[in-house]
């Protein structure tokens, strides 16, 4: 046991040194000033390569090999070896240079997307995108990824999911959702949405007020985390007892930031239930991308999109924003589930959010697997989204401009949205046979038996299995699409009398 | 040269630690959630050893042999080893544990005393107070400073000053200070001071702009900082290129706000003008705390509590606080300058402050040169009070609980206070010889020919000199108390008719 105890504290000072890395990170994004940029990139690069040079310390495997013999470890710390090989196995493939420079590259190519995003500009950024593609085409190379580079990116933020996995179940999502969509658009002619009214205004001090309401009443501990705001809404479960999201305000349309409220403290819930005791090492830490998705997701469309929400929160909302028409429930949750050809992905609809996300999948496959030229990475996002949604891109701000992940250096990453998705609609599902009918909860005002549900079956299992093996623990069934379809087309065919 | 750049690499990295050291810090004073207190004091500790591990690398100890010999380098690299060496000679001094588990005491203690002043209940704070002193204590011997132990603690922050240079300095200002306050007394009498109207409220949104658009008139930089609220107004200079300090509101009191901002951006600017050239270096760090607060205690004072300040501030102040009496700037100035036997040394006036300081430093020196009982110290502060200001302390909230510095182990630390003041009035005497009349520079409403004339002597010198070589360097003449002497004398005759 000595061996693990010596192990575990290498561990956490890894975490630690992540930790650090996140919080840097989450002050960048909301609170640092402008001239601060050049001394961040400089420590955040400073903490990637402390970070990966006690991760590749020889030691590190020399102590992974032998604990991988010990049969006297629990499930527990079997985790924390398990996980940490995985991460010590890719590590040691890149040199620490790499590392620092990678880090450094993508914290420059926040900044110049953040500007370019922001005057629309494409070109601004483009340089910026290209070293970081340049980059993860080098990091594949040193993973010895080439036959297929694309499925190494994959598998990182989704262990286990290749573009062999990723094809099929997106081919047989699109199957459903595009005649679904297209019976929508019809219904939408004779039977239209409700829309905002012209130049109202909602004031992010109501707003801020309102949100924070709706975070209580899903279970966010305010004494644990912040809620602060930010160009792109994100939470970051920095440290034990706290965990901090991120909204955003548009005064003209206060659905932006309810829902990227609901969705950012879906993720953070996750976060503030994570076991305390395996605090800094990965047995206390999130399972993966797309379990962390079903989270937000969940809270976001399962929970906040429906009438029984709003049968809830509209009192709530009438006393911020007293000035709104006199909406009922019925319109305001068709507003909040409009299905639109929208350009936003954060903003879209549950029936096309998902092939938001394949247009970006069929991307970054173009990209790491067929060379696709980055020139001309506007060019082709607009010509796919004129084909799948019928309409034109009018400015790189709404199209290949508008996500953060790729300044981020985040590629593969897009496709555990549409896992969350489906994890969602399945943990939907199994509550619904425990809890009895989900809209009778919800209308009842006290939400904590669905907290109360997800943290042991989830939240509380941290990486204790993989992404599917917890799916399979929580619900009784592996991952499967079959729940979120019976999700939408009930749901939507409810809302547009299909 | 390349000894030295081996070396300067490593002194980066330590420096980098401290900033991250100095970032959790803002953070936990700032924003972090309650419960994030147990995580932070881990990472705290953590960090310190860490930083300390660095510094007491032996190699750390030889490369100083080495480059102390080295006649090729210039003065800002000797100033960069002679610094170091310091450190460096104290740090090996303790061992990694107890550095370590006093950084971790130090963070709880905080809390503590953050809790037991809110419910002014001293014997709340005082088992951490304890742990702290009997760990300063220890601290002490380690370094081997038992034959005037305090000695050691005033050397820390102020270098070359100790009891001996301390006592008479206090003594000849007490001699000239106490008769002033006497004869303000008999004045006040005849003579009283305006006051601020009963129940009138200063919203603090409009004390927060009315404050920041004094701190950009004294040239403080906001692209490049941060203004935040905490309980203890402070300022830190965490990276190049983002300096935060922080300010409190009362909002029966917008001077209480503005003077701390007015300090705090002293400091601020401090940092924002020390050299990027030497960054992450004690060579680009400031020099000392009396020299930081020369910085502070020249702007609140010097500039800040003037008619001719007024005269430039009223119309703001007008405009964000329209209910206002209709005051005219001798007025205001009078509010601004009231001598008061107040119990609060950061409200305190220029004549009773550095009492305040004193009887803090006499108590110091009875904890760690008379071992007086921690239980003891309200009594002994309250005693001591009702001598010098001739006021009863009504609860420890407004006594021995209302200062930060306790408990952040901060021993040591407040003379250094009085050491600014007279700095900061013989920087003034310097600065009118070169630009004239300061009172016509700052009625003329561009204040940038005083930050100007700082800029080269002081900020950007950093700790190239020692204290007293730069204050000297600056104005010509070495640290004396006679021109804070002649100021106080001046100001506060011609304020009171005396």
């Amino acid at each position: 046991m000595q061996a693990y105890s010596i192990f575990i504290e290498r561990v956490k000072d890894i975490h630690r040194l992540g930790a650090l890395q996140g919080h840097m990170g989450w002050d960048q994004e909301t609170l640092m000033p402008m001239k601060g940029s050049e001394a961040r990139s400089d420590i955040l690069s400073w903490l990637a390569a402390e970070r990966h040079n006690r991760l590749i310390d020889p030691e590190m495997g020399l102590m992974l090999d032998s604990l991988e013999q010990d049969k006297t470890l629990n499930d527990d710390q079997r985790a924390n070896v398990r996980e940490m090989r995985r991460e010590y196995d890719k590590a040691v493939k890149l040199p620490s240079e790499f590392v620092a420079s990678f880090a450094k590259a993508k914290s420059e190519a926040l900044l110049s997307w953040q500007k370019a995003r922001e005057d629309s500009d494409f070109s601004a950024f483009q340089p910026q995108l290209e070293i970081l593609i340049a980059m993860t085409k080098e990091k594949i190379a040193y993973y010895g990824g080439q036959d297929n580079p694309y499925d190494m990116l994959l598998d990182e933020y989704e262990v286990g999911m290749k573009v062999s996995d990723y094809d099929p179940l997106f081919a047989g999502l699109r199957s459903r959702l595009v005649p679904l969509l297209q019976k929508i658009t019809i219904a939408q002619e004779t039977n239209p949405d409700p829309v905002l009214p012209d130049g109202l205004r909602f004031s992010i001090e109501s707003q801020t007020e309102f949100c924070i309401k709706v975070s209580k009443a899903m279970g966010f501990d305010f004494d644990g985390g912040r809620m602060d705001a930010s160009t792109h809404p994100f939470s970051a479960g920095l440290w034990p007892g706290d965990t901090r999201f991120t909204t955003r305000f548009d005064e003209l349309d206060p659905f932006s930031c309810l829902y990227a409220v609901m969705h950012e403290t879906g993720h953070a819930l996750y976060e503030q239930g994570l076991s305390k005791d395996f605090s800094l090492t990965p047995r206390g830490a999130a399972v993966s991308l797309g379990v962390h998705e079903s989270q937000s997701r969940f809270w976001e469309n399962q929970i906040g999109r429906t009438p029984a929400f709003w049968s809830i929160a509209l009192p709530w909302f009438r006393e911020h924003f007293p000035d709104a028409p006199d909406w009922d429930p019925t319109t305001l949750n068709r507003i909040a589930n409009t299905v639109s050809k929208g350009f936003i992905r954060v903003e879209a609809d549950e029936v096309t959010y998902n092939l938001h996300v394949m247009l970006r999948y069929e991307i970054e496959k173009k990209i790491f697997n067929e060379d696709l030229p980055i020139s001309q990475l506007p060019e082709t996002w607009n010509s796919m989204f004129k084909e799948w949604f019928g309409v034109k891109v009018p400015e790189d701000r709404v199209g290949c401009l508008q996500d953060i992940h790729w300044s981020m250096g985040a590629f593969g990453y897009f496709p555990t949205y549409t896992l969350g998705n489906l994890y969602a609609a399945q943990l939907l599902e199994s509550m619904a046979e425990d809890l009895g009918d989900i809209d009778e909860v919800i209308t009842s005002g006290d939400w904590s038996s669905l907290l109360q549900w997800l943290r042991p079956r989830i939240h509380e299992q941290g990486s204790k299995m993989t992404p599917s093996e917890l799916i399979e623990f929580a619900t009784g069934s592996p991952p499967s699409p079959e729940p979120f379809l019976r999700y939408v087309e009930g749901k939507y065919g409810s809302l547009y009398g299909l």
